[in-house]
């Protein structure tokens, strides 16, 4: 059916199409335009209590215990970065989601999208690096699939890993649980991830500076579940979207609100320097190597002090707190002594940096 | 460094470069390239007992029980066609392999690669579809991730789904456990799925006759299993590469050799008429709805009618036998009385087609 327009001077035409809606780079972004994609698109259809979590994981329970089940595409561009690959990073970025729920990694799938003509040598540094990540981390990949579309049809290599890890003991960290007067803790420096993709994409030159963080963080969250246990309200790792998009979606999840002190905040200085150059905030850029904390206030000091007892832990501290008021807003005090709320960005500020 | 060659006239000119060695589609096709991808570039780094299993999904222990665990990526091409799209299939695809260890499948995670300018109301479709696959199956989707590249980094979408499922009873089927005196039986037509692709893919204008056979196989395992328990040798979906591919893998990890009855294949007629068109070989050709059964010859009977007893396995019959002669090889008992030797092919006969 074609409708038809009268334009000013009476000529009859056919009205445009509504136009077709379609896919944004955006709503890959881990932004607004993804949290509307997964609300009007996917949940419509998918939606069940464990879905509906929109943790990094969901938890469901097999026989008498529960285990927590994760997956993640990665499609970075450049595969291979100062700090790691597509490979380990496809490893790191899984464990960690599934570590994130407070579960201890245990079994991995990984499912391969390759393009025609891919260099096989570039396949096998990809594949050692997964299996180093995977071999150091103590968890297995047990099954595996892959396929080769035709030339043009991907961008050399897409890696998709799905982990499983198992629930024991009382740590059960959810975004919805961050409560008043909780510690905002951060486990690491910010913005490594994000500026060393950016740095080796756009052959900005300081590549050997800014090195990846991308690392698997369940060590740390076993510490903090073994002293701290059901007192461990929030973990989260900041990657697609950074500090900022983490935060809010806790500010969101848990009605409440979050403020976070800028003076504290971790950004180490290769990482300033880049982010002024190319006109970034560090709070917006992803990390692949760090995690978000929430507990108690009255625990900080000691979570503090048991991160920074592991090396990947060593620039561990507090950033900020949770406070009843502006639910669901994120604020920052700025060094200055004024205060800017810390937003969700509606798209991407990086695209395909996992 | 560059070498030179001599040519026949005298003159020198640098020998060609030895050639990269790249991905090609046929290591994509499940047939001997993919093999030889597994085995030389995979399994040397991450070999562990659970993944040389080589099933069609990992069998770990969880706690006090095990599971069975499987990943695949969909990249079909037309990612919508007669019988389903790509998101029914990508259900259905990997509820089968978790159930072709004899698992009952559990819980499934999605993650998404969407091309940049993918049309929204087509994405609705699809996951549309995924949930009427996994509703109808019973089996929850519980987490997800959406990555988009742009517009030439893929090809509309791609889908990786990856479940899990849970072992319990005595069936523990597994390709090396073809014993010699087992019944090959086949719980529906062949070759449907396959067709039902290339005829949306190249418009051949049979497609209203063929429609994709993909559908969920856990009833059809569950009956065998209760049945007949730990006596069910071998369960696969011939998926890639078809039944032959299936039965070669099986004749390879079993050490036997497997004997087909050309009469007694079920093609269905549309199948046979395109095939001929295409001068292709139904025995090749992919199948997203039915699987192989290997157990003695004594249970077989009962096994047809087990299987007959359902709707999915209406058309399940025997077709050959499992021999000690000709280890690792697959041979079929023409109509006219002949014999010949159903190989493995060695790259794609149909790329894509999953």
């Amino acid at each position: 059916m074609t409708t038809t327009a009268r334009l000013a001077g009476g000529l009859a035409c056919p009205a445009p199409a509504v136009p077709t809606e379609r896919v944004l780079l955006g709503h890959g972004s881990g932004g607004k335009l993804s949290a509307a994609l997964l609300r009007d698109r996917f949940l419509p259809h998918l939606s069940n209590p464990a879905l509906q979590q929109l943790g990094d994981a969901a938890v469901v329970q097999v026989f008498d215990g529960d285990i927590a089940m994760s997956t993640d595409t990665f499609v970075v561009s450049p595969i291979e970065f100062p700090g790691g690959n597509i490979g380990s990073l496809a490893v790191h970025g899984t464990l960690n989601d599934v570590a994130m729920m407070g579960a201890e990694p245990k079994f991995l799938s990984a499912g391969f999208v390759i393009e025609e003509g891919f260099e096989l040598d570039v396949l096998d540094r990809v594949i050692a690096s997964m299996a180093g990540a995977a071999r150091e981390a103590g968890v297995p990949l047990v099954t595996g699939d892959t396929k080769v579309v035709e030339r043009g049809k991907a961008d050399r290599i897409y890696i998709n890993t799905t982990g499983i890890g198992t629930l024991e003991g009382t740590c059960r960290p959810r975004p919805d649980r961050a409560q008043n007067g909780d510690a905002v803790i951060v486990s690491g420096e910010i913005g490594r991830h994000g500026m060393a993709i950016m740095a080796a994409r756009e052959g900005l030159g300081f590549e050997a500076e800014i090195e990846s963080d991308s690392a698997a963080l369940y060590p740390l969250v076993a510490r903090l579940a073994g002293r701290f246990g059901a007192h461990v309200h929030v973990l989260r790792d900041p990657t697609r979207g950074g500090v900022a998009s983490a935060l809010n979606e806790i500010a969101t999840a848990s009605r409440r609100g979050l403020v976070l002190d800028e003076e504290s905040l971790p950004v180490p200085e290769p990482v300033a320097a880049a982010c002024a150059v190319l006109g970034l905030d560090p709070l917006y850029v992803a990390n692949e190597g760090i995690m978000v904390v929430m507990l108690p206030d009255r625990f900080a000091d000691d979570a503090v002090a048991a991160l920074r007892g592991l090396p990947l832990g060593a620039q561990a501290r507090r950033i900020g707190r949770v406070v009843d008021d502006h639910p669901g807003m994120v604020v920052m005090r700025t060094a200055m002594g004024g205060t800017r709320v810390v937003d969700m960005l509606p798209g991407d500020q990086l695209p395909r940096i996992c």
